[in-house]
């Protein structure tokens, strides 16, 4: 159970590029890796636009000095500094990640960079090349993965609960960009433009995120082909889709599909997996994250609950509250920022991560599998051979 | 508001092929045609087993005299008598459908036909002519059809309610079949036996019921291609599949997607339709058939109530209880048989159907949605044209 | 599993007083009792108005002959015919039942009555009685109780499994009537006007129905004492309620509670019942009848479905569809009739009931409950010793 | 939408009592109050024993000299440093909250306090006294009044859309103490010990949350008489109660009811309260506190969603993370202490707080209440006028 106890001999410094005043993920990295004095912010280049960037900083009480009017030059006044941080997220467009990390990396920092973490499996082997090069770790905000039963799920298949497994079913399908809803709102804009985007709106903003929790729950599966079809339903989104189906088969026969979504007119998140197989079938939704449905064929159906003494250890561990009470998006996330920041602390001591996280692998994989749908999509919605 | 009365001056004379003792889906037959004095159950072939068929009928209070050894009797000797049958239904394993239900249009009987109609699409063609040609009706039981907020979506997407149609998600995905139940289950045994069930299980037992809803909701929408990969998790059961995933396009540029399955451990049924547009989204699960979420963008979910006084005419004139009563799939059956009924008289005066139903048409296309399922699995899982 | 085979040697001849054309709750009572050939309606005083009662009983295909224009008319004119009427059911407004059960019963007639059986204790003691000496069995409607999870949860709480029974939690509490609705609808008028509805209105309308519930799953549970709070939200329903809250002690030291309401505004049924034991509990609730939950304490809740081979054998009996097809109050109703018929069987051959059923005890417990939480209310909420 | 942006020029330095190693509530404290810079964590008494105090504060990162083996320590302590603690939080078990909060408002500080603030009104009124007098702030951590969706509910009663108040269902019903675990818990052992829990268990502990909630969306409803049966199902806890019903009367007729208990079994929190008039209700329960039914009479019910710009401006004000997202209930917290924080502020300034927060009049209302309950209970569960 998480009290608050310092896990590390000191607060990480640490930086944030991006994330600044109305962006929407800013704040949840900020919240996240300053809870339990795991990081101390102490510097930024915050905004595309440096005066707006410098003035957020200051309101978040930071040395106006260290909110720099971009990433190349905080990076470079940092590492002059006795004091200057060791790690920083990067909160920006995608279209500007992979710059970025590498630029971050090369000044020998730690990472933690939002997915998608770039355009190509080429650059992202590159990253992962020099991560490993320079000792450093990159951290993948799937954040979604810091839930708790997402433990408890993986727990029970690798415990072999569900038999052997046959289907995993998985859907990220909003519908707040049932319209065009970019023309008034610049933080939709850049994601349906190709430069900013990448080759994908839906399944990289969106659909890695079921496909990552799969991953963690069924680390033995691997895709072998896949088909992937996508659709531009407000037109002027072409060539990006703002929907997608992409059917999977995996290499142990099992299949796989993911539903990405951004006009799913009416639903929230509707962030599921399921995950079937030969005894019993488990399923998660991001929306109600302290619930976990375990449905043996001719048992009645059982809801797991979060906090509660039958779970796994590995699903208690980052309790912070007691069952009953709801934990939530934030949660999930401390618990990310918790084990970057020990993967962190142990690489400095050239140790390795004490704890899984999603990583550099996690980022490549959500890069492949991007490329792979579009891949697949673009050339007729035909299987293409996962490599 | 049903309330019992006679809906027509004299019950019809009715007989069952099939349908017999143990059978599955025999006695909701019988409950829905009975209902109300619709029909009068008069005779029938209820067994393959002679003997057992004969002594099931009498326990249904038939003259042991009507209770035929096999269906060409039956209809030989009613045919003869002047109080004979002038209606039958079909209730018999698939691969059984097509012989007795041409057998039943040559006699000049009206025909209720459980799906799939028969195993391929010139089959159907044969018995849509076959039935033209002696003005007969062949009702088709998709029986979930029946329920009254089906009637509610159909409604409301006509009226332009949710918009622009995008995206027909569908699935019938149940658990029962987890295992390989048909060693010791002879109604399991012949669905998985292509002489008996035809060319596929779950596509035609279970996909082609969310199908036909669709096609009640969404009557303009024509599937313009079609993909399908599907599977035999329980290895002895291929070449016929327990799960399958079929994607659709129509020709409005909206796509579909049929999740057909017998191994979704641990889920009871499992049948659910969501119709996404523009503007909003249905959606509607037979395990809660008295409720339809509608989910207008930007707005709080709505949850509309079978019986309300805000629903449309058509969805409340099958009400026989009142809002806050639930009622079952017995009802749903019902209302298809006031259907059929009223279609048989209307026939017989040479009348069209005062109301739609699941009819000959429905039934071909089932047929050959399977067709064309089947074809594209057995080619690896490809893009097929519909034709 | 129930199939439609006759459980009777011949159908008993049966007749209907009230349940006319546009009343609420007589078609429930023609289609339960029709079903599966164990009664046929034969005659009938359907309708206050003679001439509308006799249209409606020719529309339901009767012989107008044999549609009377009152009760007494009935029983007299049938009780000379060779083929006259054998049971009768009573569907009329609760201030006639007393005096039509009276007579049924001196007609020797079995008889079904909906509830509230009659206005006072006294009155109902008298009907027992009299059933008694004539050896003619009275049903009483509380309809809910025929749905097959309230026999899984009464076998459970007598297996044990629920541990103790500390807390019975109960509530039939709908807003239907959230405004005076009755100006408008005769149907309701009637219910809040005490001449008609009797000493109470919600109490006995609604509250009844979870208090019967509580008896089939409790049967050793009395009640020692209890209070009860009313309220006419609608000023001009006064001295009727429609709200109530009734709390009750226990022999066994356990408490219990009733909500009944009719201004729950926005709520459908609203019927629940939970019943707590020192180890686990079980909820139930009438708009998803098909579904149990059983919820013990320190593991995950587990919901039971209807049909699954896992429920007592008593819960599987009147199983007609299967498991994951939902049924509905239909079948409830169907389930209570099937066993009136085998209980007027039984009694025409002077022997018990084969089943359990809501008898003429059921109906006394009932009136005794409203007459002792009228007793409470309008001696200004105080607790009152339940005698 | 909060981004982290300081809204104080300096964090308030805060000290806490209890809230130790292995507290239930300790570390929620720490976590909403250290959230966004509001309070600098700077000392403590944090344990019943001073050396595992001490240590506690050392692994909060705390100076070991602020960590002080008493309250009257700490304040004394703190009071002569120039860098004294200016607030201070008391998580301590109910017995020791009344001469805590005394000492810690005779020295000058704000004080944040844990529910019940005291054990009698008396009491609880002369600590309303003394701060008017320090003018410091009292603050109660009436937690789930935090959540976003408590202030639509406020505002939607407030502009009507419910009609005239009518009901106030109100339950907090766990199932965690369903056996008698203090046996083997200290921190459920004091809470069934009078000296240390007060008189009451449920009451206080569980009771007042909803209560509470109803305060605040129903300002202007005044308790007339109340009415609490109170019972001890283990019965080592006697004379504390570990289930109780209360029932209310209003001032302007209409009716409440509050179900506590700790012997629900097999229940989560079961914390909900439902708000009925005249014309709609509103529901909300704490395990899903991002929605809120709303349900008109005659309308389909709607299910409005935190973070949705359909909300009222003040439910929308305290949103992290957009809507979709699920927060929780250290998000409701966080609102509060952010509340609490400008209060104390605006105090010191001699000004009055910007925002509504549970304050010492609401740890007054749930002295009072409780006391009403025993008072009606210990009497034999009779009505008791609200004075
Ligand atoms: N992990 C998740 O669940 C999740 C959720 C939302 C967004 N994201 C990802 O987070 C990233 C940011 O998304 P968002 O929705 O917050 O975007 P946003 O448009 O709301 O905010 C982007 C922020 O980055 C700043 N910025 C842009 N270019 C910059 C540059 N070159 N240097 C410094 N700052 C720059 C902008 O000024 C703004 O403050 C995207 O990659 C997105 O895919 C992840
Ligand atoms: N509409 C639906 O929702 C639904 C549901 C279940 C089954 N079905 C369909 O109903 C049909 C029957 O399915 P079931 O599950 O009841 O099968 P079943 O195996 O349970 O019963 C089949 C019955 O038909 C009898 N029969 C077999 N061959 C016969 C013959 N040649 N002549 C006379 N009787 C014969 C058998 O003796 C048995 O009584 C199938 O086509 C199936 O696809 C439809
Ligand atoms: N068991 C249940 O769940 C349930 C549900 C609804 C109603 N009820 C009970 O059923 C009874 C009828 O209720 P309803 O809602 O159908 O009422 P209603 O007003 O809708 O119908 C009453 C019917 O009785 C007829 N009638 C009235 N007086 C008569 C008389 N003296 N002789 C013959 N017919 C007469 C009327 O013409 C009408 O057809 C009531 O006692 C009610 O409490 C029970
Ligand atoms: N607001 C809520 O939702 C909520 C929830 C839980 C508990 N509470 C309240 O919080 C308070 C604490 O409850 P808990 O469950 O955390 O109790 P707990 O027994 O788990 O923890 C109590 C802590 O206080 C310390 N303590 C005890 N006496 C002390 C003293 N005299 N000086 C300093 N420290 C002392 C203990 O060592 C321990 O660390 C209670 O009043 C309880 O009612 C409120």
């Amino acid at each position: 159970m998480i009290n608050g106890a310092k896990i590390l001999s000191a607060s990480i410094r640490w930086a944030m590029v991006g994330g600044g005043q109305g962006s929407q993920i800013g704040y949840i990295h900020r919240s996240a890796a300053l809870r339990d004095g795991l990081f101390q912010l102490v510097a930024g280049a915050f905004d595309i636009d440096p005066a707006r960037g410098r003035d957020f900083g200051a309101s978040l009480g930071l040395d106006p000095e260290r909110c720099y009017p971009d990433y190349a030059t905080l990076f470079a006044a940092e590492a002059v500094r006795p004091d200057g941080i060791q790690a920083v997220s990067v909160a920006t467009p995608n279209g500007t990640h992979y710059a970025i990390c590498k630029a971050a990396l090369e000044a020998g920092l730690h990472v933690v960079c939002e997915k998608p973490l770039c355009f190509t499996t080429q650059q992202a082997e590159e990253l992962r090349a020099l991560a490993a090069r320079q000792g450093r770790i990159v951290g993948v905000t799937y954040g979604y993965a810091g839930h708790q039963l997402i433990e408890q799920a993986r727990e029970m298949i690798a415990a072999g609960e569900l038999g052997e497994i046959r289907i995993v079913q998985m859907q990220f399908a909003h519908g707040f960009h049932s319209e065009a809803v970019e023309a008034a709102n610049p933080a939709t804009k850049w994601r349906v433009d190709p430069r900013m985007a990448g080759p994908s709106y839906v399944l990289g903003d969106v659909g890695t995120h079921p496909l990552y929790l799969s991953e963690v729950m069924l680390p033995q599966l691997r895709i072998r082909r896949l088909l992937c079809t996508r659709q531009s339903f407000v037109r002027s989104r072409a060539p990006l889709e703002d929907n997608a189906f992409t059917l999977m088969e995996y290499d142990n026969g099992a299949v796989g599909q993911v539903w990405s979504s951004a006009v799913n007119a009416g639903s929230m998140h509707g962030q599921k997996i399921r995950v079937i197989g030969s005894r019993a079938s488990l399923e998660w939704w991001d929306e109600r994250p302290n619930q976990l449905s375990f449905e043996v064929q001719g048992q009645p159906a059982r809801i797991l609950e979060r906090g509660m003494g039958y779970l796994h250890p590995a699903a208690l561990a980052d309790d912070r509250i007691g069952a009953g009470h709801p934990e939530g998006l934030f949660e999930a996330w401390s618990n990310l920022y918790r084990r970057y920041a020990l993967a962190m602390d142990a690489a400095d001591r050239g140790q390795p991560a004490p704890e899984r996280y999603p990583d550099i692998d996690a980022g490549v994989e959500g890069v492949r599998w991007v490329e792979h749908c579009v891949r697949s999509a673009d050339a007729g919605a035909v299987w293409v051979d996962y490599v």
